[in-house]
């Protein structure tokens, strides 16, 4: 009899921050591919760009003006998802549909630069972005229940603008995800006595081999029930429930980090690697006064690349209407991460 | 003060088979889109290609050959991501791994030509194609608890080959849309006494402003619920449990509605509309015994494209670490499709 081989046997992994399952069929990578295959992203883009509206100087499309930045810059979405002031919706199919009166959306550039993303930034920027992140849940957390810092990177993802920069929106309710996670945080914790993502990352950090980077504050792992492909979970080792609660030491740990994470990303097809990333801590604004002891702060990564810079998962059909499917072992992710350099690639071509 | 006006205010509506939320701020449309487009759909394939696994009479990658069938035509899939003998994992991380033993993965060819879709199929021949389901779903429900029949249609949705043809996975559990669904229209029936769908569907049909297209038997709508742009919901008037309960008349009236469905969504943008559908009916296998009264057949369609042939939306951050976001309202949606000729284009260009 053939004994088990997660590369070479489909199973079920369960995903204890969703109370999902994901499929694993790693043994799918050995076909062939003649599907579709994407523009590799741009890599040539001017560091100012007179017509690009995040750029220091700029006119914005509402014809706001930017300052002369030269760190971070922060100013309200021109064209939100979220509006302040939307009124009260007549219950279109009640009760079936719920008003949202307060809310907030915001942009974040991270640099003045158009030409340079995290990986390539000085650690002492790449803390001001983080002290910025903390500096704007503190800011919007103090009334609104959830404060989702997140980043879209490439066009791939949905990105039409190759400034670095990420969003922030505030809402008066905590959105599904958020929700789900908190349940399922909240359940662990009673049943366990200790945050589930903190005794997870423990045993990451023993076991090694979704470890992708490490250091003595941080863990960034390519989770056991990871959906995409080379997606990563990045957290704190120490009980920790919100971006505003990391210490100064922690916030450069978190650059260097993230900076080391995001240049073996780079690496992986030698492009600027496209990827959706967001921050998920406990809940704020009258959250801020319960008991959330059951959170452990994290990041998600979610990059779309499969096989190359140009071939990526699709998650269709099967995905949509019944379950993720992966094609690579977690193990498979975090061993290609792990090994590849920490030098970034554009680096060592100058 | 301003009244409520769903085109232009943010609001949320509840997804009642996923018990979950979507956002919707249609007002998103009015900003100018200067992100990625995607390449437009080939438009002239041929009839026959010799090189092609999926054409009658031609040799697959694994050495078997296709019969030279002239209706619709299935196979065991040569790449599956269901093995139907896998071992059982040694457990990784207990109790976070499951065993798969039973799978089977089966490819469905809907026409011995490469150039027709369903839309431009003859009434006849999309009838052979939901006897087949039916015979596949009877088939292989008579032993797998889910039997997912699910079509990725263009290379946008990640579909690798051109010939009109769906996929067939059948497992030995529940997959998680599923069992989302049937938690949901079972607890909707414990509470109502009667299945969420059905009265769904009456209300829409009374409503008139999400149908689409609509028969003595069938009703496609744009779900007050949806979530990508044009998505609509297929199902029956009656309440029917599975697609294999169908009556012959019922097929055909289903033959024809997918028929002008499909045409209004070619016609939207003059293109061969991509999408992932699949259907969702009452569970199989070892379910058969039980009261699945809660349950009502229906088919989903997710197409993904948003503004044009070549604009489609993003489900990237926000989307994926928080919430889902629609940029047009659901009626919208159906107006659009429903104004639009149920005369296919490619018709009317000969
Ligand atoms: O099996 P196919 O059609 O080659 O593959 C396609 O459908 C599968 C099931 O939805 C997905 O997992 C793949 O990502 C997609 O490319
Ligand atoms: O607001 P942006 O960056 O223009 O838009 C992007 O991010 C949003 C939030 O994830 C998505 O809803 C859009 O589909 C995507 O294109």
């Amino acid at each position: 009899e053939v004994s088990f081989d997660a590369k070479d046997h489909q199973h079920l992994r369960y995903n204890p921050l969703r109370d999902t399952w994901v499929l694993v069929s790693a043994h799918r990578m050995k076909r062939p591919w003649a599907g579709q295959v994407e523009k590799p992203p741009e890599e040539h883009i001017p560091r100012y760009d007179p017509g690009n509206p995040l750029c220091p100087g700029n006119t914005r499309a509402n014809g706001k003006v930017n300052s002369h930045y030269d760190s971070t810059y922060v100013f309200e979405n021109d064209f939100p998802a979220l509006q302040p002031d939307a009124p009260d919706p007549a219950s279109l199919m009640p009760p079936l549909c719920l008003s949202l009166h307060v809310f907030l959306s915001k942009v974040m550039c991270f640099h003045p630069w158009s030409d340079v993303t995290l990986p390539l930034m000085k650690m002492h920027e790449v803390v001001k972005v983080i002290d910025k992140w903390a500096g704007l849940v503190e800011e919007l957390g103090a009334t609104y229940p959830w404060v989702q810092i997140f980043e879209n990177k490439g066009a791939m993802m949905g990105c039409s603008n190759p400034h670095p920069h990420c969003q922030v929106w505030a809402s008066n309710f905590l959105p599904n995800e958020p929700a789900l996670s908190d349940r399922c945080q909240r359940s662990y914790y009673q049943k366990h006595g200790e945050p589930m993502l903190q005794q997870y990352a423990r045993q990451e950090a023993e076991r090694k081999e979704r470890v992708v980077v490490e250091s003595p504050d941080w863990l960034a792992v390519v989770p056991y029930w990871a959906t995409w492909p080379y997606q990563t979970l990045l957290l704190p080792r120490r009980h920790v429930l919100r971006i505003t609660d990391l210490t100064t030491e922690e916030r450069e740990g978190l650059a260097d980090i993230m900076r080391r994470l995001l240049t073996k990303y780079d690496n992986l097809f030698e492009i600027s690697f496209p990827y959706s990333m967001g921050w998920h801590g406990a809940p704020t604004g009258p959250h801020l006064k319960e008991d959330n002891s059951h959170w452990q702060l994290h990041a998600h990564y979610y990059p779309p690349l499969l096989r190359s810079a140009m071939v990526k998962k699709f998650m269709v059909g099967y995905e949509m209407l019944a379950q993720e499917q992966r094609d690579l072992t977690p193990e498979q992710a975090a061993e290609k991460l792990r090994n590849l350099p920490e030098e970034h690639y554009k680096n060592r071509e100058n």
